[in-house]
């Protein structure tokens, strides 16, 4: 089984053949994201280098009714870019130009294929930023951010990729480009279309091409590491620390002990930041504008919390390298290999009714397994939660029966399967707990309107 | 020519008699907005109480293909609510329920008929803010906030109205209910549906209730008033204090020197904050956590402006009294009155290309008329800008030969004929100018995919 031979006829009709590669050259690649291990299967991948040759493989593959799968960095946690042997890959890895930096209207024009980093460092060459911010910056491509609305450690303060997105170009299913290359912060004339490309995961268009929102790069950073005695006090904390900063607030990432130990248990422990004996530790950040003046608020935000018994005991990171040590820990997840397979989560869920969840799955765990591991930290002021866990085995039996108890609990709270890293195929046995048959339905109808052929990353989200 | 009479039959058999307002008790209404001298020209309004009854009303006028328009706060202004006699008016007017503030979670739900005043309020009893603001808060609906994708004077800090919508629930022309009433600011399970239904002026489904997200209440705000020579150092400043203020901007408000002009030239000069000699004012606002530190760092951001030439003069609000009284000054948009029979417009356009826009405006009309009023002001940060033009009449010719003057010149330079205010029937010739075919197409296929009788809002935007 393999693609259709009159799509790969046609494509060479117009394509170099350095666009082109074939079998073995397709099949030896990996499939990417978590799941490296997996070959990609699809035998032909299409790399176009403008927006006018992705229209041209649309429309043929349309015609055909090929079967395409868009591959941006390949590091989505999804299964969003797993491919079968009859599909073909349209892969953007070769329209990575960042088009235009306006230093005054603060916008940033690329292709979809430049990877966040290269934007990232761009913006800072302009004494700006592209606030979005996630552990496989230097992999992930903005077009892939973009299908996903990706989220990451800034989103309290900065929002999700959607609130960084000005103006999008894209190509539906049919080849028709659509262009919607806005670069204002206000613009409500008719539909926001591109809207319909932001979080759809490519099954509505491929984006080719975007307009970013850039910020002023911050000119200070205090960070800080607390240990929270119960979860009522971090909910405290978070609103002394959120209102008391005034607007500065970049991150506040919650820590169960049961990730802290993980992460500190093979360190001295006259060399950790805090003793390993508190229930909840929280990382808080702050970007602002003056470093010194800065930086005595944020200590006096934290003597007050002390002394208020918000928090049991602190410290503010006083060098970069130290700021760099204290995130180290929070993103030292690679630690959990040490309790043999694991499941990773993320899901949101309202933090009012997060205490009693994490209790809710610790116990449908105990009722499954004797012994599990249960790890659980996450980006508390979002309501975004990461899990991990691990009870000996990734048997298929075992992932079901671990998925159930960790999703099940979300669908009474209103909570969410997926906070920031999408449905994929991972997730669409799990969506109907946090969408509605009507919700479902809607999304197959406009599925349905724009792709009526159902060529684009079939079977994605539902 | 009237509603159809099937109709109102179906509905009198579910909805009690305060429900309908008939013939007079309809047209003797007004159509609202800027044009409160026109009638409701529509002999029947109905007013549901509920998300249920809504789904009713619009399940009946979609089997009677009734044409049906949504009537808000009625404080649009693009012709939005404006009805012919044989529509039927959907007025949100009695469903103004506020269901839930959560004070952990930082969220407030209610029901689309909630004056946004009422909402605000509601919010500052919890020490919390919902940061949306504009001149008509205390008529508008939040519900036509969402339809408009309102704006207002926080957008450079908060966003738009889409920015702090998490999420809604709404009734589609056929009557479906679509419930995606999420509460956490990351949920990324499936396609985000509520973005269908916000700036979409009520074309794709009518709002019922939504879940908003509040903000911790500032604690200090700094109001200062600049004079400043030239475009260009507008733009120097916006970088310097923007970024000086490290995130705590909440306003940049410039005023050519024929608005300030317009607005003090009935003050004795005495009594003015800045001389008016300048070409351009500026109202510069910040929102933080400490009174006096905010107080002393804002000065100090002024004083090397004005060291740095980027402002040549600049007085900073002492008391609430003085920074109303700047704000009064900005707002005080009503003094156009003096020039006779005005347009007033709401465009955004790349800063970059503000000032060569502005002229070429000022050119168009030199073209027409040997003596004109021309008024600018704008949220500048945003591209917003806002213009009025006087000439002495408003003769349909004159009215197309202005609009031609000020939208024409927006199409060369990825300029929006709407900002924030919409497009609603007034600008629908205009459309073009800002919005390819092809996107206008996309706009009239999703109209089509989801009222495909055409019954809601029909005639708007496209």
């Amino acid at each position: 089984m393999a693609f259709k031979e009159k799509v790969l006829e046609d494509l060479r009709s117009f394509l170099p053949d350095e666009a082109l590669l074939l079998n073995e050259e397709a099949t030896s690649r990996q499939a990417g994201g978590l799941h490296t291990e997996e070959p990609v299967n699809a035998k032909l991948i299409v790399r176009p280098k403008s927006t006018e040759e992705v229209s041209k493989v649309l429309s043929i593959c349309n015609k055909e009714k090929q079967s395409v799968v868009v591959h941006g960095g390949l590091t989505g946690l999804v299964y969003g870019t797993r491919t079968f042997p009859d599909q073909l890959i349209l892969s953007l890895e070769r329209m990575n130009e960042i088009n235009e930096v306006d230093v005054v209207g603060r916008t940033m024009t690329c292709q979809s294929g430049t990877t966040l980093q290269n934007i990232q460092e761009k913006a800072e060459e302009q004494g700006m930023i592209f606030p979005l911010d996630l552990g496989a910056r230097g992999s992930c491509s903005i077009g892939g951010n973009i299908s996903t609305n990706a989220g990451g450690n800034r989103v309290i303060r900065f929002g999700m990729t959607r609130d960084s997105v000005l103006g999008i170009e894209a190509v539906t299913p049919d080849g028709a480009i659509l262009s919607s290359m806005n670069r204002m912060i206000k613009n409500n004339a008719g539909y926001d279309l591109k809207q319909m490309f932001i979080g759809t995961e490519g099954t509505l268009g491929v984006v080719t091409k975007c307009v970013l929102r850039l910020r002023e790069a911050p000119k200070s950073q205090n960070t800080a590491l607390v240990g929270i005695e119960d979860f009522t006090s971090i909910l405290k904390f978070l609103k002394h620390i959120d209102s008391g900063l005034g607007g500065n607030m970049s991150a506040f990432e919650v820590m169960w002990k049961s990730f802290y130990d993980m992460v500190t248990n093979t360190l001295q422990e006259n060399s950790l930041p805090l003793k390993p004996t508190m229930p909840y530790y929280v990382l808080v950040e702050s970007m602002g504008s003056d470093q010194t003046k800065d930086e005595e608020h944020f200590e006096a935000l934290l003597s007050e919390a002390l002394d208020k018994s918000l928090i049991s005991d602190a410290v503010l990171a006083k060098s970069e390298k130290e700021r760099k040590g204290l995130w180290a820990l929070r993103d030292d997840v690679e630690k959990q290999a040490q309790f043999g397979p694991t499941l990773m989560f993320d899901v949101s869920l309202p933090i009012s009714h997060m205490e009693e969840y994490v209790s809710k799955v610790r116990k449908n765990l105990n009722q499954h397994w004797d012994q599990s591991h249960f790890i659980v930290w996450g980006h508390l002021a979002d309501g975004n939660l990461h899990l991990v866990v691990g009870v000996g085995d990734l048997k298929s039996e075992t992932v079901r029966k671990i998925e159930e108890s960790v999703y099940g609990p979300l669908q009474l709270i209103g909570g969410s399967v997926s906070a920031e890293h999408g449905i994929g195929l991972e997730k669409k046995p799990y969506l109907h707990l946090s969408r509605t048959n009507e919700e479902i339905d809607f999304m197959k109808s406009l599925k349905k309107t724009f792709d009526p052929n159902g060529i684009l990353n079939p079977g994605l989200i539902f």
